[in-house]
C-alpha cells in the first residue's frame, strides 16, 4: 500500500482479498466517483456463525442448547431416553447435525418455550460467560475473528451502517454483539420464536411460544433484509450455501456490489472445511462466487491473525 | 420558556404537553443526572396513522385500496357486485371500517399478492404523487403533523433513534418516511406481507404471498419492536388503543419513560375523534392515561399550527 494513512485492516495479509475491500470501499465513498453511494445506501449485512466467529464443531447455539437439556434433564432424568435430547447429551454431532438448521432451531424453541424473553437473556448471557468452546478452551465470546471486526470498524468509519443476517436467533446474539462487533441490537437480523404479549402479575412480557416465527438461513435471508432493513445491501459477507440467496440479492442491485465469502482454510489455526461439511458447507455459493468473481477470503493466506487472543 | 437557545418546538404552544416533553429530554440527556440514559438507550417509538399524519375519514392506506381495487375492476368488472370490493368501491366507510385492520390488511394483501416487493413500491409511490385527500384536496404525503415533525427533529438531535411502529404495512410506509419524517426504511416497524424469495428470469426477487405474515397493531406492537429493536422504548408516543400495548412496554422499564398520546380535538383543523370512534378509537389507553399520569396532547390546544400549508 502506498497510501500513508493507516492500515485500516492491519490483521489482512495484503493480497487481492484486502485490495478488492479497499478498493469498493474507495470507490463508493468518493465524491464525484461514478460508483459513489450515499450513507443512506451504504448498507453492508454479515452471516455471523463462521463469518464473524466460529461455527465448528458446531454452532455456539447448539454447545448452548446441549448445556441447557443437561440441566433440565437433572430435574427429569427421562428426557435422557428420548431423542432428540439423548444426541444432545451424548454429544452425537453426527446426530445434531442431521437435524439441520431448521431442526435444531425447532428443538432450542421448544426447550426455552413458555418463559419470558428477559429470563431467556439471563439465562444465555450466564452460559456465555461460563461455557468453553470444547477445542480452544475459551469462552465462546473469544471465537471472534479479528479482520472481520476491523473490517466492520472500517465500513463504519466510512459511512457504512452495518447489520448481522444470521441464522441464529436474536436473543442469542444481541446481548454481545454490540460489545463484540459494534453491531446494536435493532442491527442484528436473525431466526427468531414466536413471542406473545401478555400481563403476567400486572407486567407487561413477551413469552416464549413453541413455535418458530422465521427462519433466517438461505432464501429466508432476503427476506428478513426485506423486513427489517427494506434496502438492498450494497456489501455482503458470508461463508456457506446459507447465505447464496443474501448474495445473489446483494449482487442483483445497480452501482457496485462487494460479495465475500470466508473460505475456512486453516485447520492449525480454526477449522478446514467447505463442499462435504454438514455445518457450514460452501459449495453452490463457492461456484457462484467463482463464476461471478466474488471476493473468497482464504483464511490461512488471507489473514495475520484470526482471534484476539493470538499475538 | 426562559431558555436563550432556539425553541426547539416552534409549532407547540408553551403548556404542559411541550413542558413535559422538554423536561424529560434534558433530564436523560444530562450527564451527571440520575435519568441519564446512553445514547444506545435513547429509543423513541412512534405509531403512525394518527400519530404523525392525518388517519380520517380512514387510514390512508385504505384510499390506496379503493383506488387499486377500482383500477383492477375496470379490467374484471364482476369485481363490482362482489363483496368486499363493492363497499371499497362505493366508498362505502362504514361496512369497511367494520372489517378492522387485520381484516383491510387481509384485503389489501390479497389485492396484491403475485407481485414483486419493487413493482408493488412502484405502485404506491405513484398513487401517494397524485392521489388527494378528500377533505383537504391535497396529496396525502401534506397531512403530516408539523409538531410531530419537529418533534422527531428534536429528539434526534438529543441523540434518540427514532422508529416508526406502525399497523400500517411497511413497504406502503418506507417509500416517504425519510423524506416526510427523516426515519429511514431500517427504522420502519409495520405489519407484513408474506414474501417469498424467487428467480425469476434468473434474477432474484421478493413475490407477494396472499398472507398476512405479522399484524403489527395493539399486542404485536411491542412483538414487533421486540423482533426489530431488541429494546424497550424509552418515549412511545400514539393515538389511539393501538398504540396501548406499545405504551405498557414503554411505561414498564426502569428510569425515565415518557408516553405520549396525541388527542384529536380540532375539528376545524383536522378531525375530532375519540371513544366512539372506530377510526382510532382512543379509550381504555386514555384511562390508563389519566390514571398513570401519562402526556395527553390535545391538538387544537397545544398545536400553534397542525399541517405544512397552514401559514
Amino acid at each position: 500500500m502506498t497510501t500513508t494513512r493507516p492500515d485500516p485492516l492491519p490483521s489482512w495479509k495484503d493480497g487481492e482479498a484486502k485490495s478488492a475491500i479497499i478498493d469498493f470501499v474507495e470507490r463508493v465513498t468518493s465524491k464525484g466517483s461514478a460508483g459513489f453511494m450515499s450513507p443512506a445506501e451504504r448498507i453492508a449485512t454479515f452471516d455471523n456463525d463462521g463469518t464473524l466467529w466460529c461455527e465448528q464443531p458446531m454452532q455456539v447455539q447448539v454447545f448452548f442448547l446441549i448445556d441447557r437439556v443437561k440441566e433440565l434433564a437433572a430435574k427429569d432424568p427421562a428426557m435422557k431416553g428420548r431423542q432428540p435430547f439423548k444426541a444432545l447429551l451424548e454429544r452425537d454431532l453426527k446426530t445434531l447435525q442431521g437435524l439441520g438448521k431448521q431442526g435444531l432451531l425447532e428443538l432450542g424453541f421448544a426447550t426455552h418455550a413458555g418463559m419470558t424473553e428477559e429470563e431467556f437473556g439471563h439465562i444465555a448471557q450466564r452460559w456465555l460467560a461460563t461455557a468453553k468452546h470444547p477445542k480452544f478452551q475459551r469462552p465462546y465470546t473469544d471465537l471472534v475473528y479479528v479482520p472481520m471486526q476491523e473490517l466492520l470498524a472500517y465500513l463504519r468509519s466510512n459511512g457504512f451502517k452495518t447489520f448481522i443476517v444470521s441464522g441464529g436467533s436474536i436473543e442469542f446474539m444481541r446481548p454481545w454483539a454490540e460489545k463484540a462487533y459494534g453491531i446494536p441490537p435493532e442491527q442484528v437480523i436473525g431466526s427468531q420464536q414466536d413471542v406473545k404479549f401478555e400481563l403476567k402479575d400486572g407486567k407487561p412480557v413477551l413469552t416464549r411460544a413453541p413455535k418458530i416465527a422465521f427462519v433466517d438461513d438461505g432464501p429466508g435471508k432476503p427476506v428478513g433484509i426485506y423486513r427489517s432493513i427494506g434496502k438492498r445491501p450494497i456489501l455482503a459477507f458470508g461463508n456457506s450455501d446459507g447465505d447464496w440467496q443474501m448474495f445473489q440479492v446483494t449482487a442483483a442491485g445497480d452501482g457496485p456490489r462487494f460479495v465475500g465469502i470466508v473460505h475456512h482454510t486453516d485447520a492449525e489455526r480454526e477449522f478446514s472445511y467447505d463442499r462435504a461439511s454438514r455445518v457450514g458447507k460452501l459449495d453452490k455459493a463457492w461456484d457462484d462466487a467463482v463464476a461471478k468473481g466474488w471476493t473468497i477470503v482464504d483464511m490461512k493466506a488471507d489473514w495475520k491473525r484470526i482471534f484476539p487472543w493470538e499475538p
